[in-house]
């Protein structure tokens, strides 16, 4: 992969800067994380009480906040950098560069208390989240962003094609899972973010992520998995039966596969996310048991795991060909099984890509 | 080491409580991360863009706001339930569980998304920082944090006496900081938090997280690292040499060791915190080189590797029997060299315990 340049860079801040005055605001602040990421490359080793914050506006050039010691590891971004010390006002340095009373997006994951800092500093100045006011802001990909989600993709799908090889029934989810963080950075990811191992009544927890349970023959087994590939994200769901499965887990398992298809088959530029939701939960609902489809079908991905649009009841945003976002239906009967089926899907100039591309018939293993 | 209990949880949300009641608050707003760790044992799988959210108010028992699919994760907390669906809105199903003219604090972390989620749906609440009004609520740790402080402090020291014996020059900063991971692991940490190898120049970036350089013969090394054992954090430094110093460098060496000695002759109940940070300076300032000394002397320690009290010019906090932080004083030459030595230390009943214990003299490495 070729990296991003500063050229990147800046063509994103003046992006974000232009859609934050359509949507009325006076800037945006971006604390560390994806946002921080994407505008500038720059990622603090940790993200601590000391704040750090980049502040873009139409009026001034791109302005970085950080605490003085981590200067050096900031100086690579493409804009100005203020520092502050230990036992100074963080945020009397910060609000020197606002205006009084702009309104400005803060990034989701800006720590409270770095906002209260900043409403008590200036009291004329007022917030809107990110994704409150900025949904899109890295919703759409560009083809450098989808190649990235695509790599990490097939990384995940090659572990899965390993996994599926080894012994499941005696061995408890733990160990599957650390398999599978294994075989993950195996295959280039630098961060695994879940290792979700769901046997027997354990699937019917959606975020269980593994514990001491042995697995048994007879078992589905939901493996949900994924963490970052050169700072892109994948996540992936398949779900497995060791042993042959009982007719009834072979229907609940085609359905949840249906449901995944037709929502997939829905996607195209200019759809409603809610709409690729109810393409599912219509799916789910009309084999009874759409009581059991207790989460959302999708969440976008990008530089995180979880990032706007969602694929939700209520989401009226159109698809826009480089969105990219999974598209995960499940069903999860309490103290039995769960099922689900994830792909990472990006919208293309006609309809979806997956770039998930293992099976999706219920593999049995062993 | 025996793990806490509902009753340990309940006194501590009730302490915390009576805290904010003395603090002029309604009550605590807790998010997933140290304090709810603190309070319910609960720690999800992941913080996201989905609330969670423990309310702790003297007219109410405490009551725990979870997205529905996380829901079986955190049934093990000693306190009421309430979920909220993919959706729905979720800070409709918080306000309804708070005072609409109530005064809160939030935990510091808690992701700003939220926040301005709480201030929309109930204009009349108003919000403060958990470290801005309650900063004491976790600094007192009772004996059996301290033990499991120092059981990670021993482990890291453990690290360390390993990594003495190492070879140093001709190996990358890299190199060293994998090994350096891998005893914190080895010896008994479940998380890695940071492994800080600064050879020469390297060492004058105080956060500089550790690079390609390879070390050379004549190298001052910062090495600083810490994590997590059994949830609470390890975190020291020590600065080797790489062949025997220069009379310069020993000097800078000695320097900052007597500094970090009288910061720690300083600690008893009752001395306020920025007189710790004080002594180290004075040290340091005396020797002519204040300028270089560019951070706080050091911070407190336990669910968390940062968090009050924070030993820095301005805190006036007194310190308390139970306290733990670091005490780091450091000197920083840009483009040349860095030096610091940091213990983890422990108020008592009359003075100080480090409960890092390896020896501060310099230490040459091969």
């Amino acid at each position: 992969m070729t990296p991003f340049t500063s050229k990147d860079y800046i063509q994103r801040m003046e992006r974000a800067v232009a859609q934050a005055a359509e949507a009325g605001l006076t800037g945006l602040l971006v604390t560390p994380g994806p946002d921080l990421t994407y505008f500038t490359g720059y990622q603090p080793t940790a993200i601590t009480e000391r704040i750090t914050m980049l502040v873009l506006d139409a009026d001034h050039d791109p302005h970085l906040i950080v605490p003085v010691l981590e200067r050096p590891d900031a100086e690579g971004a493409p804009v100005a950098i203020t520092d502050w010390a230990d036992g100074s006002d963080p945020y009397a340095a910060a609000v020197r560069l606002l205006d009084p009373s702009g309104r400005y997006a803060i990034s989701d994951s800006a720590w409270a208390m770095h906002l209260l800092g900043l409403q008590q500093a200036l009291p004329g100045s007022s917030y809107t989240s990110m994704t409150g006011s900025l949904p899109m802001l890295r919703a759409v990909k560009d083809a450098d962003e989808v190649d990235r989600l695509a790599a990490a993709g097939a990384a995940a799908d090659a572990a899965y094609e390993q996994i599926i090889s080894v012994r499941f029934e005696g061995r408890t989810e733990r160990e599957i899972g650390t398999d599978l963080a294994r075989l993950l950075t195996e295959h280039g990811h630098s961060q695994v973010d879940f290792t979700v191992v769901g046997s027997g009544p354990n699937g019917a927890n959606p975020h269980h992520e593994m514990g001491d349970r042995v697995i048994q023959r007879g078992d589905m087994v939901v493996l949900d998995f994924g963490g970052l590939k050169d700072s892109y994200g994948s996540d992936t769901t398949r779900t497995v039966h060791v042993g042959p499965p009982t007719t009834e887990e072979q229907e609940i398992f085609d359905v949840v596969r249906r449901a995944q298809q037709a929502a997939f088959e829905a996607v195209r530029p200019g759809i409603p996310c809610q709409e690729v939701d109810r393409m599912a939960r219509r799916v789910i609902d009309e084999a009874g048991y759409g009581e059991y489809f207790i989460h959302r079908t999708g969440h976008g991905i990008g530089l995180t795991t979880h990032e706007p649009p969602y694929l939700v009841e209520g989401e009226e945003q159109p698809l826009v060909p480089g969105m990219c976002f999974s598209i995960e239906p499940g069903i999860y009967l309490p103290g039995r099984l769960g099922v689900r089926i994830e792909d990472i899907v990006t919208v293309t100039g006609t309809g979806g890509r997956r770039l998930n591309n293992t099976s999706h018939d219920l593999q049995v293993v062993a």
